[in-house]
């Protein structure tokens, strides 16, 4: 078969700073996933779009190609109109597991096909996971079963959902060009778009634990992302929120769970319920519930019985008691003072390092590992208090999980300009 | 093994536009010869290179660790001294033909080291093996004792030299990274340092036909390389030549033989042995040979007499017909005035798909295939006059070797601004 292109031309197009055109952008993702453009071609051009940018136009294509790629689900037949929730990832984001079925409460269908962790984030299935019995697999059918039924569901995103882009992640991982706009925004939107959910509200994580350090490019993130979802039809907006610090006082599979279902329970740490609710109240808006109570629904148990609902019918046992880890280590205060930093990239280091996480996709992670935080940013300490402590089944990790720590942890004298617990920075609307 | 980088850093550092360290460049290239770093790994940092660039320091460090990756020649124990020539390749360049042989005449061994064709320049090797029984294939006491005896060689490259070289180059030709000055420099120089010539001459061509467009690129890529020489111990100068029209009046492996032989009998186009005798003038210098009169041993026979043992000694008949094409198809002016334009890159681009060079590596070329030229820029032309010949053995190819002369071929009313016959441009000295 003759090839409409050759990839080298587009190759050095990109990497002289010129627009790729729509042939040419369909050919080359199409003739990536074909196996026609190799590995060591495409790398090179995701290395030259990462230093040279892609105009909207060009993201949308690319999207648009990667979504081409394969299948796309269909949610129109539901009852229930569909809100879905992405976050770039952080350190202790266990959100999805509390708001899919809050949302859920109020007669909107939440779908969540997600992923597990690769590097110091955390997957959300691997935290569910930790769940005696749970399973993260389910066909199309059982999807939409449990979204009509129950209105929430947490599973696997299917391997037919945007191949190109399954294949195109795994390559970014391991070439240093994971963290460009159009790359981030195009894989996630693809697979979002390619979904078909109604509407999308993103959680553009900001700070050390996520992949945009700085505001601007965060917000520049947002922005394209929302433009994405909007000119295909899907009602999309996102919240900007800080990951400079963990979420929540947890990190970790089991951990999370734990404090998940706290939160459902009407407790929980202040910053994981403000979230939950925000993000919430965005996808209910989306859905046209603008009258819904989500802190209620949280308060008065009716989150609760859809959650225990949702993880009976993937096979997990809500009452089941979660694992617990073989050996813990506390770190405590070095002094008096207040706590004036806990980097999120410290913390989410130290948990992968503990076994929470893992190196290489295929790994198996550890339901207990994890990291307990005792105190927050803002938080007055005094020497030799608890600070966090570390959980794992296999202590010769402990060593390195603390040296993640150094230089993560400070104690200042006083709580001047420390930005405690305001998680939503700003909110980008399409 | 574990190792002692992780190549993602080294990526994200170059990428960012940071300086490699020694340790991190000998560990890459080292890694990448072993297949510890994959291609599309290389290829990510490759076009990192291409973008962010490389300082000094680096580029020598990368040159020297490709060296290291494979064997060294040792000359030393030669009667005579080196003298070695590299082209970084154009349209009609068959210089190294005449030049070897001339220069050996004045007692200096000129190991020529040479490749073949890829893509519109024509490969050395390829244009040797027009002449029947020569042989491209010498092992290294079969180079030292050619040099010894005879003075001049031409063969093949080892696989032993730079092998690191030999996968990057390659893996560059697929992958849009070719026209980087750090690593067209260090491509080069290491393999023309590994060799051990005492000293070498670089011919940077400049144009259309060229990698180099314009004449500050090639300034930069001949002072590099003239450092990189300088640093390593080899007495190093480059001439900057123009490519933006071919060498002499043939582009095709045959043609060019045939053309070469001629300027060793003492004829030949004007800018052919201008250049030879510029670049023999160089090599004589800095082996010593400042008296030495190349012009003259190009007229008396002496050079003649040097090419004929060197190729009897590789088995070739130098008194054997070169091979003519099957078919010819002539190219008419298609107006009165001057030949204001002959593009170098359409040339080789009509020679090429003529079947004088190969589109892949391993690809067979034509030994008779190629374009003569009747007219040169600055020449006056009438309509219908002969402009030029292609020559080639598979006629159907005659179309779209025709169409890349399109745009390439210009006639104007006078010669005015016509730059016609200059050859060097420019000397860069260590």
């Amino acid at each position: 078969m003759t090839e409409a292109f050759d990839v080298v031309d587009i190759i050095r197009t990109k990497r002289d700073g010129g627009t790729l055109s729509v042939a040419e952008i369909d050919w080359v993702v199409d003739a990536y996933t074909r196996g026609v453009v190799a590995d060591e071609q495409m790398s090179a051009l995701a290395m030259a779009i990462f230093l040279r940018g892609m105009d909207r136009g060009e993201i949308a294509r690319w999207t648009a190609a990667m979504i081409a790629s394969g299948e796309r689900m269909d949610f129109s037949g539901l009852s229930r109109p569909t809100a879905d929730k992405h976050s770039t990832g952080g350190v202790g984001d266990k959100i999805t597991l509390p708001l899919a079925p809050l949302v859920a409460v109020f007669d909107v269908a939440v779908p969540q096909l997600s992923g597990r962790g690769l590097g110091h984030t955390g997957g959300t299935l691997d935290k569910l996971e930790a769940i005696p019995g749970w399973r993260a697999d389910l066909d199309n059918d059982a999807i939409l079963r449990q979204l009509e039924d129950i209105g929430a569901v947490i599973c696997a995103a299917g391997t037919g959902l945007a191949p190109a882009d399954k294949k195109l992640y795994a390559l970014r991982d391991t070439t240093g060009t994971v963290e460009a706009i159009p790359l981030i925004a195009s894989s996630i939107m693809s697979k979002k778009i390619a979904e078909g959910t109604g509407s999308l509200v993103l959680d553009v994580k900001v700070g050390s634990g996520a992949f945009m350090k700085d505001i601007d490019a965060a917000r520049e993130l947002a922005r394209t992302m929302v433009a994405l979802g909007t000119d295909a039809g899907v009602r999309t907006t996102a919240l900007l929120t800080d990951m400079s610090t963990p979420l929540g006082l947890t990190a970790g599979n089991g951990l999370e769970v734990r404090e998940s279902v706290e939160v459902l329970a009407g407790g929980g740490p202040a910053d994981v319920v403000e979230l939950t609710v925000a993000l919430a109240r965005e996808m209910l808006d989306a859905a046209g519930r603008t009258d819904a109570d989500p802190r209620a629904a949280l308060a008065d148990g009716r989150a609760m019985d859809v959650w225990r609902r949702m993880i009976s019918a993937q096979g997990g046992d809500p009452d089941a008691p979660l694992p617990t880890a073989k050996e813990t280590e506390t770190i405590t205060a070095q002094e008096d003072g207040v706590l004036t930093r806990l980097d999120a990239y410290a913390v989410g280091v130290c948990a992968w390092r503990l076994g929470a996480g893992r190196a290489r996709q295929g790994d198996a992670v550890q339901a207990a590992a994890g990291v307990e935080l005792h105190a927050k940013p803002g938080d007055r300490v005094t020497a030799g208090q608890p600070l966090l402590t570390m959980h794992t089944d296999t202590p010769e990790r402990f060593d390195r999980a603390r040296q993640a720590l150094e230089g993560g942890i400070d104690i200042g004298a006083s709580d001047e300009g420390v930005r405690a617990g305001e998680v939503v920075l700003e909110k980008i609307a399409g």
